[in-house]
């Protein structure tokens, strides 16, 4: 079943293709759908202009397929579920037609939006180690509406590298660094661009690093302004601002 | 002495108003101004949209005053010095003419822009207590020239509050959020606005509140999309990023 | 063989039916069985208005066994295992009859009281992967006599998931809530409610959640009055405190 | 200005005693009072059956006073004020007739309530040193209502000055316990009573201790069942939690 | 080979039943026998009174083996090797004839000794799941010579099975203290022995137990005297100082 | 008044010195003695061995007063109080014919035991400002009966001062070894003797030392074996240990 | 294909040997080769005086591969991959000729350097457990030209094994010492030795070791003046350093 | 009383200008030197090249001065106390003719040696605030014998400013790099120089820079190779380092 505005839905009911009851959970007046294992907030989109994205990591695939399903009658927007493993990913795709999945983000998604995408987020990142947490980033950004640009591997031991994207830095509307260990690649990227920058510590080291610690509290820190931090390994999280700031821009 | 364009320090050289060793040092080729203490990046304006603005805390007011100064040539901005007590600022104000102080967000600053305020920044806080970090926030945006509207002590025992500010919230072209103890209050709003939400995490508590810590870990495990966070107290970088941010919003 | 009182011990040792020596271990009169590897406490009952709950974590399911089959001799109340995965609940199953086994709590349990359950304990969680923390609470509860009510997946991300239970807030004599990530919703339920809360952090989350650290932290430094909290993922201490306020209420 | 219900409000109003406005003001109709630095919520009575106490660490005596006196107008119960150093107490007494000041556990309260106490909160410490905390525990309780019965200086390294105490422990509603260094009291306790148990960490201690971190660690991970923690030093946190239980028990 | 003293080396050395290189090797003149993987102390036993023992954890059977074989030259005392699990015991077991193992424990011994026991070493633990650590300093403290009596599962939520042992309190030379969680239960026998208290903190425990950290710092802020603190589940080297303790005592 | 036993108190009584209440107070037949701020344990001696030490941190000059003559009447051992300023010793010192005060080790004692020192403690420390810690920690023993000698800055940067002391080392029944920073002299002193050995972290230090968390968790690691650690800069807990130690050693 | 320097380069052009595209990726003039998950740094040479050495850890085989072979092109130093497990191991050596492994610091090399080794690098480890690390700097320095000498097993707690390798130590133009638990081996034989000392934390031990952050504060923390630190188990880093202060040594 | 080589001592025995014992303690055949308080290391320069230099930070303006007049007679290198307040060291240049005070630093020294200066130490630092721990490395290493160079705040908000100081960077013999907050520079500062690095982390910053924990674990983790760090805010041993590998550099 797909989604159906307020309109279509009263057709359907007078058509007697839909019984009042299953009108009026779609309607959902209350702004949620309850399941058993979940309460489902389709007015998300109403109030935060983004229906719910699935956090895919606490979920079975079976909770995944069912939310999943129950959102693409609530909303024409793109439908993603993050942080799926290869195993669930394969259980969703077999199910809900249509989904597709990235094995290097873990996203699987639902493309309903064939609109152009528009602005430019950059997302950079220092090492290849960082590429999954960047792509979840880019994915999610794209997802969303953004035109993305990437460039990879460009950490601080070599800056040359860095230093060949100035022309996309002053180009982009908003960037996004993903970094590990000593976490310094925002700091700089910071000093090069007048855009919004989103920093995302990853989880990249051994030892003193801590798990991602190291790099979270080193842009937390950071000298440079108009910066802003997320989680370890967050990239749906900086992907997801990136496009928001980078959808309402100039 | 004020700021001067190119061609206004090359007459004054033709004039002889100007030696030739002080225009070049106010040209500043390398982009930028050595004194003894410091490296003034005359550049930064260029790069990143906005001069130099002075971390008062590790200063002294010879210092300020001097790096201050050194801006004023280079810049038609508004110039900002922050975290100054109200000794370091008494000196400063003495000697710098035109420059003003605000003891709550305990800013010196100098106005040298008359445009008209732009956009809308939101500045939320949840209790008395972040008022301090609120006001950084607040005045560190209004000086980069956004128009800020302000909700203070809205914090979340007591929701009814917030869901009074709804018509702000759904009109922000970014929220900035400033709680310390448990950190809740951006995880709430983030599920009213689709704004994107800057959160700042605040020292106030005691106990197991670790100066902020307890804010911070909070705001970075929001279940809230479109949310970034900076350091503990840091008003300044979450009022400088939401300027950025509302400065390029259509 | 079951549970019998002074009474039906004495009568038992005058029909021969047990040896001096075992009914002396029945009435335990230190207060405690000894077991090579354990020793039970057969008179927390009468100290503490409850027997002693198997914490099924770091035994064999042959320890759990003996422990129970000597527990079912001292008391006629329901007894509880907590933390036992599915193998070894299958090995008590078997060796002990009448007990069960939820999987979602990982609670092995041996109902005997068949009293109506009193009084109302409210258990609430944030997210669809709180729900086995949740769950432990709310078993945990009803097996010491509460009536349960739950409400899941009410996180502060969508509030009016949450605010449509205010009607199920003013009639609890307790409220549980568990949560991962921020911790937020027992801050907000707590202003919503004038029943005491237990709040239960879980581990939920990732990077700098620290296995529930976040919502430990912002628990403890809660706005909200009227709030105490136990450890991450304790579902078993907010369930057995909740059904002795519960049952201590008027 | 005294409390006053809405008949007396409208009949002062008909009176012209009070303006339109001001009536308007303390019925409040929004559920809160604004002032430029705060917004009182004078609704927190109607939900949470208690209002609002006043935190006054953050705060100058002046915003005190001036909350205090709202809260006043809005309600008949005794009103309290936390953590006050006694110069902010003196300021608060000259201003406000009627309040009261506790120098041990920093509290500023004005008794407006004249009820008999009812119930039993116990309340222990570990220590000499535990003193104010367990104070700020015990008047906290007293000025909601409950009857409480202190016992002092009962640590475990001298068990028979607890065992003492049994009687209480069997009598009480609710057992409050702070200690500080090992915080090993609570768990001790919790295995003499069948009374719901509020532990409470100090910070008393050095070295390891970490300002009360050992304390709260150990309350945190108690083998004791029935029993759930507060934040390090928050006395009123769980007198205020303690008086709660207390008043709805048989 | 067995152990020979130095007139048996020199006489096989005069008999031709060892080379002179041999013999130097036995006598290690420099107090140290060189491996290409290790360097033993073969001095270890004049200068501390008891021989080197062996740390299983980070090496493979086949140096374990080569170490033990070793020592058996130079030392009448019993051997052991702590932290060997099943697999790498059976290949000790196999090679090095006279040894055993205790699987509890986890320790490969060599029995050379046979004097008495002397002395009373008690060795207590809270819960059954302490088990293995107390276990470990038991067998190390016997194994040294030590007469060590057990009380295990004595934990502080049930009193009465810790006071039922006070006349082993009374009698032990020293006292080792296992328990995890909370930690509690040495503070409190601190509080009923005048004898040398050793507490091992166990990572037994979940949560904000953080693997022991919280039985840890209780136990280093005990506010009972005569106790000191060994490494998280160190039974080995509580066990060592008991019998050190224990065998000079009168 | 001075300490009575049993006998001389009832003479009291009949020699009409003493009132009933007044012998029933120094028999104190509960095993303490209650104050209105603390609860005095004179039962402890009797267990222990050693009657209550005064912790003074947390305590005012009246209350050290008033604990220490009511010891004086219980016990003819010597009486400390520790972590007594130069302020509170002199008010007590005023105020309690025959105590005394050390300024380096911060304590107030009250000698009336005159019997030889016996055995021997040595106590070593690593640096100069470490002696505060070193010199707690040998007062202690030596008002407990021991014989100490002190070997002080003898850290591990100049080997040749501690190798200097093997003669003590040898001779010792028992060492306390006193380090911050890095914390490492325990462990080479521990390769160096047979006698137990009981570290001491202090919070000497800066940056990374973490006010003695460093060396602390240097010495709960420690490769050597027959030691063991108590708080950091708990210099009485090691000497009140090192004196149990010594006093039953042959 | 073999590392060609440019008037190789462009005679192979003119022998049409190679195309105008490969000679200009060869020549890299930006400074770096960029793959789709790597940016190779071909000017790391010139600016640090060697190439990029290989993070294993974080790649694929197939990466591994790319990168050596992009890296043998534009050097005639020896190439390293560090960290590469035995599977990963394999498959470089199968596709990458002349390349070998060593699975005990598991680093993957190829010889193109035949120059004699020069100068002395002593490389120390406190026990058997270290020796991975440990090899892990012997090896890097010696691909780096260094002449390694190894003293193992030489631990804080057996002195006597230290001292007699001082020849080595004040032979020695740098010095490494990589240690675990409590970390204390740098400090001391940073008193005998004049050369400069790098220090390498182990993650060995267990408990309160935290996986090396013992370890590591220890050495942070270092009474001994000469000598610094870096990461846990970073046996490269100390190498290199290592390697590089050697080679500029006299 | 100046430095004497033995010839000298002798000498002014046999002219009775020195007692014997006066003379022993200067030859100082243990290689210590005892006072009360301290064990000076008078061997110290033999074995590690330098003379023992005085940590002021735990000592009175007494020790010090006696220490340094002891160290006078041992050695004729300069004799360096660090960490001397403006107090303290008044007191000592009082006392110590020839004595000097760096205020920026806190060194007080006492320049013995007029040979010039050799090599090249480079020492930067990121900000303004971080000067005074750059200083401390700057005067170190000169009176240790080194040239130095210095560029400071050049932090990485401002990549030119430090590109500006590229042939600095190629032409040092190493270089010392401090910085705090986020610790980024030395990470950049790694990629442009062959140097042997030392990184030194300061505490200046807030919230999460924990005090200079941030820019610590960020140094450690730092991608680039060839570098090593000290303790936070460890001027002192930067610039000890950095002398001792320059002194051996060619």
């Amino acid at each position: 079943m797909k989604y159906m505005d307020i309109d279509q839905i009263l057709e359907a009911v007078s058509r007697q293709e839909l019984t009042a009851a299953e009108a009026k959970a779609l309607l959902s007046p209350k702004g949620f759908a309850e399941m058993n294992f979940a309460c489902v907030d389709t007015d998300r989109e109403r109030r935060c202009g983004w229906p719910e994205v699935i956090y895919g990591a606490g979920k079975t695939a079976e909770q995944i397929i069912a939310i999943l399903e129950r959102l693409r009658l609530s909303t024409k927007k793109n439908i993603m579920a993050t942080r799926c493993d290869a195993e669930k990913a394969a259980a969703v795709l077999e199910k809900c037609p249509g989904t597709e999945y990235d094995p290097v983000s873990r996203i699987v998604y639902l493309r309903q939006n064939t609109e152009a995408a528009v602005g430019c987020v950059a997302v950079l990142c220092a090492g290849t180690s960082d590429l999954p947490v960047a792509e979840e980033a880019a994915l999610t950004a794209e997802l969303m509406g953004a035109a993305v640009e990437r460039a990879y591997d460009v950490g601080v031991a070599g800056l040359h590298r860095l230093l060949a994207r100035q022309e996309l830095l002053s180009r982009a509307k908003v960037v996004v660094v993903a970094a590990g260990m000593e976490g310094a690649l925002p700091s700089v990227v910071g000093g090069l661009t007048a855009a919004p920058l989103i920093a995302v510590p990853t989880s990249i080291g051994y030892g003193a690093s801590f798990q991602g610690l190291s790099a979270l509290l080193a842009m937390l820190n950071s000298c440079a302004s108009g910066m802003s931090v997320v989680n370890i390994d967050n990239g749906f999280g900086a992907g997801y601002l990136a496009a928001v700031i980078n959808a309402q821009s100039k």
